[in-house]
This record gives structure tokens, C-alpha cells and sequence, in this order.
């Protein structure tokens, strides 16, 4: 073993000023956006500016066997990048540039620290988008989406991150560089180790570019609905009726009583009505309004109080109520968002279990669905314990709340998360829906990928 | 070693008559349509007939060290599924049922052995679709489709399977059973299995259930369009026009003229006119007459003589020209069907390099392409050699064109095979694409999963 100040010293020789030791860096990269913080501060933070640059860390990381946690705007729900001590982060937030746009191969070639949103920005220019939209999209990267296999508002119309990724390059463990997937839409040569690397929470490989399949941007009006019903149960049959249906919303978002009492608080919005909740729904393209017609109609037989509205200001205060929800919690306490998702048939069944754990465990769990795609994010809100330290520790009575919700998730054919990762702060279940042989299968691909086991050693898979 | 005798004693004495060795089995398990046939013939064709039949051959080949090479309706074009001595050929083409579709959840879960066409027609009735597909939808099993991973027609703006399948169910080469994926439209819990077993070819394990991604049959008109030019590489201009336009056609198919003169005659049609090329071009959902017009106009624009049909019938039948290729390729003699896929910007370039290949070695080169996603399939004719036995050998002369083929694609930015497979047919070609270090890596994916190697062994990894 080399020591840390070997460590340091190789990586200032090779970096120079990209690497950052001041207090200030290396506390920031203890942390992500779930309220969780690694123990301890990590060796450095690299601000790494090319593929070299990644390459250089790495080599030094596999020579001296020195973990590596790779990180972008640290916008993470999951814990998945936060960087402790003995471990170099290693951010590629400054790799940020657009390195090619084909309007006629719907393709674009980027780095992997671009703001989702600056990076639309660039591409709406030229008429094109790059359809995942995470609600971070504002603050998050690109590659944390790609690290994530993020997902979004748009995602049960337009996919998810898979499904917008055709190539990746990525810097292996030991710095060697390889190019995953293709420039085509279609390919078949080989496993397809692009959409392994995908969601895979830097454990495997770094990605230092990716090549994105884009959209044109959906001409037409965009027509928005907003629905109210009595409790959050006819909200979640109202929705799961529109997907019977045949209806496909661009998006459908479910808000619960307690979410929208907290952000029309934030807001400084009249109080909603007590025990109501809310469906937004949009929909685009050459269909919206007819579209739009079919699901009000649907909504109001399944006993909402219907708005529609063709206008895209409106529509987009609406949908501002729905993005404002992260903000408004972090009002209310510390917050464990989680983020179940189950076939969108359950979805009242899952809003009956949350209901239950309420009850169980004296909590209130403010609730908003990607209710196109049954995926949930129940928002545990607690008091710091006074035990807790910098980490965020969130008390075992809410883990144990936490583990019940992802049990009825498993139950009812879901998954312990949608859209935000294992991290650490899911690692500890994820043997119980994968079950043990699936578990130790995947753990060998992460040792094929990384056999001294440097890279975010400790997430997804519980030690 | 287990001896031969003894490992079908062990078949016999665990699946009684679903083995069978009689000669015309042995015989038509050998072959795929590829016109390749495996040297030798199989020890025994299982046909089995559940899960646990797949699981008992598996343990018995996993503990004999005998190859295993799973088949479904023998319709691959790479020679990926072709059994030769002392391997067991498993065909799960019998476990065909439907076990579930949910409308309200947009999912089916099925055996492997369906054919795609049998799907859809029962899937037609409750107004859903499975979208892949394939020329040989009527021939080919969705669990066949799975395994290489398959395109079709409708792909560019409806998907490929990778983009249609949720979960899979397993068996690992030892026989254990394992479920991947999710019955959810999102989930990132874990590393991607489920992609990363879709295209894998039989060489990870054997495919024994799937859960697939519906869509709602689209409502709507659906126009024809059929534009003719006067050369092969003025149509695929035009088609690129289309692309580069943001028009989003369901279906764009290029034939060439030596491809046209084939199917002509097959089907007993007028000739066409001597060195055109045509596109045939569909639209659907809610824009379909605007967008056929649209696309119309940019055709016309490139040169195209445009006719425009409403009539489904009509539709069809100009469809069934190309559909009609793989049979009108067979009336010339043993056919090399290749499977290269470009950005579609590159396609004109591509057939410029089809057109060198063809003088530099005297050869009429017959190409089809999926236009709107740069998927072309040159068809090598050619008479089997005196030399050549059962295994109709490929001339070496029409290797080295098609290696000539396969450079320029990779050239351009392309890919090997867009939607056949690697199989033996391109096995030798996969490590100029993937770069040592992958091909290395995804070597040591198919020994982790396969660690004796008894899964399809030789396919898709160059011994």
C-alpha cells in the first residue's frame, strides 16, 4: 500500500493545480442532494479536465489502490457519489463541452460534466432534445444521468437515459480508455455494454463521453390539465385509468395532500383544499388537443374536478408546483426521498401501503408519482436525532418505515427504485429483489470490471 | 468426460421423448437460414417443453462439459443457433404460450418459443403490439428475436427489441433459474442485465420467459409512399434528406436495382426500369396524411418520382416487394446476406462503397437497406462451390469482399451487423470493431457466466 501523502503527492505531480485539497472541496464532496454524507473528508477532490486527466487518476488510484468516486454536480439522491475519507473524488464537472451536434444523424457528442439543461438549451438552437429530464435537470449532469439511469417527467412518453444513449466512452479501472456502443441507431456487434455501464453508479467505469440520440423537438401545441380529487387514492385510479385507456400524457404527475400543502407554502400559494390531491397532466405533439379532450374526459369520470388549459405560461406554473417539491421538503427537515416504482395498475394499492406505514410508524410521508410510469417518491421527513452527526444519519425508526414501503413495493411486481440508484443509502435491500444468485452474479462483473476494487467501493452492493 | 452414449442416456432418462435423434432433426438442427450449416450433426435435439426441462438439459450438459446450443424457429441469418457434432441442440420453440397480458400495465409475459406474428395477432385483439419487427416475423420466435437482439422495419421510429422487453427469465449455464429486469417501464436497481442478455446470442444463458414492452395499436391512417429514382445512390440521399428534415417516417425501406429485378421476377411483376432504385415509405398515427405529404415534397425535391397511396391494401402490396427479398435472393443461388448498419448521413457514402466493392471484384451485390436508420443488407450471391460440402462454405473470394464491406462500415462510423448477429458468420471480424480490450472484457462477461463454456461455444467470440 502507498500511503495518502504518496497518493497526494503522484496525483500533484500528475495534476498539478486540478487538485483540490482545501477544506471547502473536500467537504462538499462528502455529500450529494439525499442528506447523506460520507464519514470523514477524502484525500482530494480532482478536478479533472480531459480524458488524460481521468486516465492519470485513475492509474494512480489501481497502482496504489486507492478508491475513486467519480462525481459531477453531486446532485445524487442516493449517496451514490459522496466521497469519504481515504478516497480521491475525482469530478468531471469542468469536462462540459458539446463536441459535435448532428441534426441529420439525430446525434450529439458530449462531455460528461454538461448541465442536462445547458445542454438543451444548446440543442432547442438547432431544433433537437435530448429527452431525459431528470427534475434536477436545472443543476445535474449529463454523466450523472448517465451513471443514474435517470429518469424524469417526460420518460413514460419519450424513455428514460437507456433509452437516449448510443454510445459511451469510458475510462476503466486501471485507466485504460474503451469506446462502448455505436454512432448508429442500431447495432448488435457484441454484448451491449453501453446499457450495462448505464445506471451503474460509477462502480464499473468512468464516463468521460457519451454520444446522445437526440429528438427533434415536438412541433404543436402543448395542452396541460390539472385534476383535483378528494383523497390521493382517486387520484392514483384516476391515473392508472388514463393508462388503461390508451391515453399516453407527456406527462402525468400525482401530488399528495401533504406535498401540495408544503409547496403552495413554499410558494406563498393559497392553502390547497384539505385532503386533496392532484393530477398535472400534459400532453404535445400533432394529437395534444384531442389527446388533452380524451383524458379530462377520463379524469372527470373517475371524479375530478378538471382545468385545461392551451396555454404553455399557465401550463408551465402549473408544472412549477410539481418541480418545486424538492425545495419545499428540505423546508420541512431532513428528508429520505425514495423512490419505489411498481406497474401503474398498483399504484393505488402502493398509495394504500404508504397510507398503512403512516399509520404504522406515526409519520407523515408526503407523496408525488411519475404517475405515467408508476414510479413514486415517498418523502420520509425527520428531525435530525441528536445522535446524528454531519452524516445526516437517518434514525433506524425510518429505515425500518423505509424497509416496509420497499417491501410492498417487491410484492406488488416493483422495484426499490426507479430512477435514482442504489447508492448507499439502498444497498443494503438490494440482494431482496435481485435475489442472492442474481446478487452475487452482478458483484462478479463488478470484480471483472474492477479487480483491485477502487471504484466507489462500498455502493450499490452492500460490503 | 462424460462419453457421449452416456450424456444421452442421462437426456433420455430426464426428458423420455422430447429427445430426438432421428435423422431429419439432427439434420435440419445443423442450419439456420444463413445458407451455413454447422459441420456435423448435433447428438440429440431436445425439444423442450418447460422451464425445468431447460434446467434439467443444462445440469446435465453443465456437469459433462457438453455444449449446448439453444435454437428457436432456426430463422438467424448469422449461424449463431447451428449445432454440430457432440453438441445438444435445445429447441424451445414448444414453450409457446402466452401466460399474461396486461393492457392496463402495457406488458405480456411470454415463453420464448412464440412466433413474433402468432404474438401480435393474439395481441391485435385487445388493440396492443409488440413492435419489433423483423422481416421474418412470420417465421422467426420472439425468443429468437431476444437473442439477437432483432430490428425490423418499423425500428427507426418504433424501436428495437432491446427497447421492448422489460424483464427476462434465465437459466444459467449450470441450470439455475434467474429473473432480471422488472415488471416496472422504469428501474435502476442494479447493473442492466436484461440488456446485457438481449443480443448475447445463446453464449449467457438460455432465454426461458420474457415480459414485453406493449404499445397501443396506433390509431389513424396509415399513407404509402413509393418514390423511384434513377440510381441507388440519388435514393439514398433522398432518404437521408427525410431524416435531415426531421420528418419521422414509420417505415423507409431502399431497394436497389438489382434488387428490384429479383423480386420482380419472383413475383412475376412487370421489370422495372433498368438501374432504378426505389423508397417505399410509411406514415402513421395522427399526422400521417401531413407528415406522407411532407415527406413527398423533400422526395420530389431529391428527384423522386412520387406516388402517394391512402389504401392500406395498396400499402401492402407495395410493402410485399420488399418483404419478398430474402425469397427472391434464394431463386439466385446461396445467398451471403450481410448486415451493415451506418449513421444514416453515411448512407450515400455506404453505397458508394458497395458500388467500388462491386467492380474491384466483379460482383453484383444486391442491397436492400432500412433507410431511416442506416441499416443496409448487401446480399453476396453466389454458387456453392465444387468444393464446397453440406456447410455451404462461403467462397473465400466473397469473404475478402465482405471484409472489404465490413472496413468501410466501420469506416464511416458503422457497425458490423445492425440487427442479425455476430453467430459464426462474423465472428472473425468482431475485435476490429469492439478493439482488443473490449472484445477482451466481453470474453471474460461470457467466462463469468459461463465459466465451462458450455454455452454456444464458438459463436459470436472468434476461438
Amino acid at each position: 500500500m502507498t500511503s495518502a501523502a504518496d497518493v497526494l503527492a503522484q496525483l500533484r505531480d500528475a495534476l498539478g493545480e486540478r487538485v483540490d485539497t482545501s477544506p471547502a472541496a473536500l467537504s462538499a464532496a462528502r455529500a450529494d442532494k439525499s442528506g447523506h454524507a460520507a464519514p470523514g473528508a477524502p484525500l482530494a477532490v480532482v478536478h479533472a479536465a480531459s480524458v488524460a486527466d481521468v486516465q492519470a487518476v485513475l492509474r494512480i488510484a489501481h497502482e496504489s489502490a486507492t478508491p475513486v468516486v467519480t462525481r459531477g454536480a453531486g446532485t445524487g439522491l442516493a449517496g451514490g457519489a459522496n466521497t469519504g475519507s481515504g478516497e480521491i473524488a475525482l469530478s468531471v464537472r469542468r469536462m462540459d463541452r458539446i463536441l459535435e451536434v448532428r441534426p441529420d444523424d439525430l446525434l450529439a457528442v458530449v462531455e460528461p460534466g454538461i448541465i442536462n439543461a445547458d445542454l438543451n438549451a444548446a440543442l432547442a438552437a438547432q431544433g433537437l432534445w435530448w429527452a431525459p429530464d431528470p427534475a434536477s435537470r436545472a443543476i445535474s449532469t449529463v454523466g450523472g444521468n448517465i451513471a443514474t439511469g435517470a429518469g424524469g417527467l417526460l420518460c413514460a412518453k419519450y424513455g428514460v437515459v437507456r433509452d437516449a444513449v448510443l454510445a459511451l466512452d469510458v475510462v476503466l479501472a486501471d485507466g485504460r480508455l474503451l469506446h462502448l456502443g455505436h454512432r448508429t441507431v442500431k447495432g448488435v456487434s457484441g454484448y451491449d455494454l453501453t446499457s450495462l455501464l448505464i445506471g451503474s453508479e460509477g462502480t464499473l467505469g468512468v464516463v468521460v463521453g457519451a454520444t446522445l440520440k437526440l429528438r427533434r423537438l415536438v412541433p404543436g401545441q402543448i395542452c396541460t390539465i390539472a385534476a383535483t380529487f378528494a383523497d390521493v387514492r382517486a387520484a392514483a385510479v384516476a391515473s392508472s385509468a388514463v393508462t388503461a385507456a390508451g391515453l399516453q400524457p407527456s406527462i402525468m404527475e400525482l401530488m399528495d395532500a401533504a406535498s401540495l400543502a408544503a409547496v403552495h407554502a413554499l410558494l406563498a400559494l393559497d392553502p390547497p383544499t384539505a385532503g386533496a390531491a392532484q393530477l398535472t397532466v400534459q400532453t404535445d405533439g400533432a394529437a395534444a388537443t384531442a389527446d388533452a379532450d380524451a383524458i379530462a374526459d377520463v379524469l372527470r369520470a373517475a371524479g375530478g374536478a378538471v382545468a385545461v388549459t392551451h396555454d404553455r405560461a399557465e401550463g408551465e406554473r402549473l408544472l412549477t408546483i410539481r418541480r418545486s417539491m424538492h425545495p419545499a421538503m428540505e423546508t420541512l427537515g431532513t428528508t429520505l426521498i425514495e423512490d419505489v416504482a411498481v406497474p401503474r395498475s398498483a399504484l393505488p394499492e402502493m398509495f394504500d401501503e404508504i397510507a398503512r406505514i403512516e399509520r404504522a410508524y406515526g409519520l407523515v410521508i408526503p407523496t408525488v408519482a411519475h404517475a405515467g410510469d408508476g414510479n413514486l417518491h415517498p418523502n420520509f421527513v425527520f428531525e435530525p436525532s441528536a445522535g446524528a452527526g454531519a452524516d445526516g444519519a437517518v434514525p433506524d425508526e425510518i429505515w425500518d418505515a423505509a424497509g416496509e414501503l420497499f417491501r410492498a413495493a417487491l410484492r406488488l411486481g416493483g422495484t426499490l427504485t426507479g430512477e435514482h440508484g442504489v447508492g448507499v443509502l439502498k444497498r443494503r435491500w438490494l440482494a431482496d429483489e435481485l435475489g442472492d444468485d442474481q446478487w452475487a452474479l452482478q458483484r462478479g462483473i463488478k470484480s471483472l470490471f474492477d479487480p483491485t476494487g477502487v471504484l466507489n467501493p462500498g455502493k450499490v452492493f452492500a460490503p
